[in-house]
């Protein structure tokens, strides 16, 4: 992929075939007051480029493809396999104050339960402080009690786009979101495993590398 | 600005440039067993797109520029001043206590704390949890006490890119930057006035924006 600056000829060019489509070179030319050698690496770009098609004894049509769609292109075949990291697990039975400890051992903002290693629950570091605030016995409380539950947990999977992702974020406004695969259980019930994590940090550190050009 | 998947025609030209540069049109043709008419579109978009450097009665240069700095070019070019939001300011006798309501409040992960109008500290959701279970007395103990204080602070400014802000951020591990305009006191020091923020989740919504064209 290349990029190029459109010059001021080439966005006439487009808007002389968005008012007259289907318009031949020739008629391009006459209203440019130009040869139809001059035109033709312009043209070339303009269709190489998608911007305009060419079609055979018709002429040059108006795609409607936005000049700038390749950011977000790029951007939106980026998925959540590719930049998932390790998620932060702990079992119903841990205690709040297990939970913070957790917290802090592994320096994340959000830690996930499992319940018979399934999904029960997701915890927040805003959760913790709420209740570590509140007067309950955190070493006795397990975590069970503050989490938010199934089935209130936003969650990601890893064929999704992290666009995708980063908009439940921003939607839900939340720090983390837990990658999930969906297993069908022998009761047919459905359940989550948990196989890692998307966070706003997944999403910052993503932006500075597509900056650097990484 | 548009984008060109290069043909390979058109890669072939570019290697041929590095091996053998300087080299005239008329030169790359006859290696490609084509004419100069055939390849003037390919030369131009090459050109064009900065690739290419054409000087006359010398020949085509190759330049070193990569194929993929427009995502980079785009995302250099914004600027802490146009994304920044409202900073969240408490004074240094603020309780700690009003601080952790001030979080839930303002649905912030970290404060700024001022003394006399400048920036003298800084306190995350981290800090707060970590002297919720700590056992200080929260509602008699100034924030100042659990503040990151200066000059151990990192800040951004509004002249300073987002790029450089979300760098920062994954650099220090932390989740949120004053935005400060330096202020020359009469005695000569230098201090910060805090007008804004950059958090993990103003580089998400930039994300979202990026990914969707807006």
């Amino acid at each position: 992929m290349i990029q190029i600056q459109l010059s001021e000829r080439q966005e006439k060019i487009i808007d002389i075939v968005k008012a007259n489509e289907p318009i031949t070179s020739e008629n391009i030319a006459k209203t440019l007051k130009l040869t139809r050698a001059t035109l033709r690496p312009d043209l070339a770009i303009l269709t190489m480029s998608g911007i305009l098609d060419a079609r055979p004894k018709v002429g040059y049509f108006y795609t409607g493809k936005t000049t700038f769609s390749f950011i977000s292109e790029k951007i939106q075949g980026i998925k959540v396999a590719e930049r998932k990291s390790i998620p932060i697990i702990v079992d119903e039975q841990t205690s709040i104050y297990d939970g913070i400890v957790t917290i802090f051992l592994e320096d994340t903002s959000t830690i996930f339960v499992t319940s018979k290693g399934y999904l029960s629950g997701v915890v927040s570091r805003k959760d913790f402080l709420k209740n570590a605030i509140g007067g309950l016995n955190l070493t006795k409380t397990p975590i069970a009690v503050i989490m938010t539950r199934m089935p209130n947990i936003i969650v990601t999977a890893p064929e999704e786009s992290v666009l995708d992702a980063a908009m439940k974020l921003i939607e839900h406004e939340i720090d983390s979101l837990p990658v999930v695969e969906e297993v069908i259980l022998d009761e047919g019930d459905k359940a989550y495993k948990v196989v890692g994590r998307i966070t706003k940090t997944t999403i910052t550190r993503l932006f500075v590398e597509l900056g650097n050009n990484e």
